[in-house]
């Protein structure tokens, strides 16, 4: 495949499923899709992996990055920066792969501004009784974690309709497919084919007389 | 499922393979699809059969139709009506099947302005000598009709950028699949989603305190 990969940004709530997904579809596909790992100048929590979680980098080395254009999106969040290194995203379209972008809403917006074919699709729980259940079911925090997640769900939800698509995540192995289907048939969008189809119209175009 | 259907056009040149196309998708999906039927007040051709090919019509029943807005697009081409019956395609979509409207150019941008919703595909064959190929290989026609049928080919090839999807019909099962998986799809879209979006959203505003 010649053809220059996709950008896609995946975002959901907390809960939705979505690394489950993502990780899913890279283990199905994995000549189609490439996954960005962020870059952060947080400290690694408990059993995160550097360049497999985040690439952690200090300060000083985020702020050259930023200076020499090297993130596509970058934000700062509670003292620390986040951003999406623009070297490995490049590379990965032009070996032909669609690029995955695990982002939220303002890194989102700020991709799309800045790559207009980029794809944005929403991943969502089938009702907000299942994402509650399924925070809890981690068992991997506190009550008041939990809430936090709910609420900050509630306030990113009001965001939604800025998204192109919503999968709706019932349940994984089809949300997979789903997924996958969703993002191959963006090759075919006509903004994406101009080349193809000026092509075709010269090749035709013989036939006029 | 008590979604709405989506309104599917479908163009393409002539010796594209539209037709089979359709056909194999009705065939292989006859729950999620349901292909209009154009009605037409010109003759029938040998071989074409009334409510499958076309609705054949008088001239004073297709104006009386036209009088009671009952079709969603119609056009006069050679002093003949053809137009597409709103009854139908109404009552299938109700039903929450996929329309599939096999119409050219003109008709498309009329149904697009009608349903801003609808999904345009405009199919292809990979290259102009595979659509020659393919016209003098069906034997039914005269060098003149296929020389006439390429020449017709290369002035709508103009109008191919104004389709929202390029299918190339290189190989018939793929391209069943992928046209199958491209409509599919297109009930993920956000705009289609709004009430799941909506609902979501009321429903996660219980947890805001």
């Amino acid at each position: 495949m010649a053809e220059k990969g996709l950008l896609v940004i995946l975002s959901g709530f907390s809960g939705a499923g979505k690394g489950t997904l993502v990780r899913e579809l890279l283990r199905r596909y994995p000549e189609e899709y490439a996954l960005s790992v962020s870059a952060t100048t947080r400290h690694p929590r408990t059993g995160e992996t550097d360049g497999k979680d985040y690439f952690f980098v200090t300060k000083e080395r985020f702020e050259e990055l930023i200076g020499s254009d090297g993130f596509i999106e970058y934000a700062c969040y509670v003292g620390n920066y986040y951003g999406t290194p623009r070297e490995y995203v490049e590379h990965q379209r032009e070996l032909g792969k669609d690029v995955l972008l695990e982002i939220e809403i303002q890194g989102a917006r700020k991709v799309k501004e800045a790559f207009p074919e980029a794809v944005l699709i929403f991943i969502a729980p089938p009702d907000a009784g299942t994402l509650a259940e399924r925070l809890s079911g981690r068992g991997t925090e506190t009550p008041e974690q939990i809430a936090g997640r709910l609420k900050r769900a509630a306030e990113e939800s009001r965001c939604m309709q800025d998204y192109e698509y919503l999968l709706i995540n019932d349940d994984l192995d089809s949300a997979v497919e789903r997924l996958h289907d969703l993002i191959s048939v963006q090759h075919c969008r006509m903004e994406l084919n101009r080349l193809t189809a000026e092509r075709l119209s010269a090749e035709l175009s013989r036939y006029l007389s």
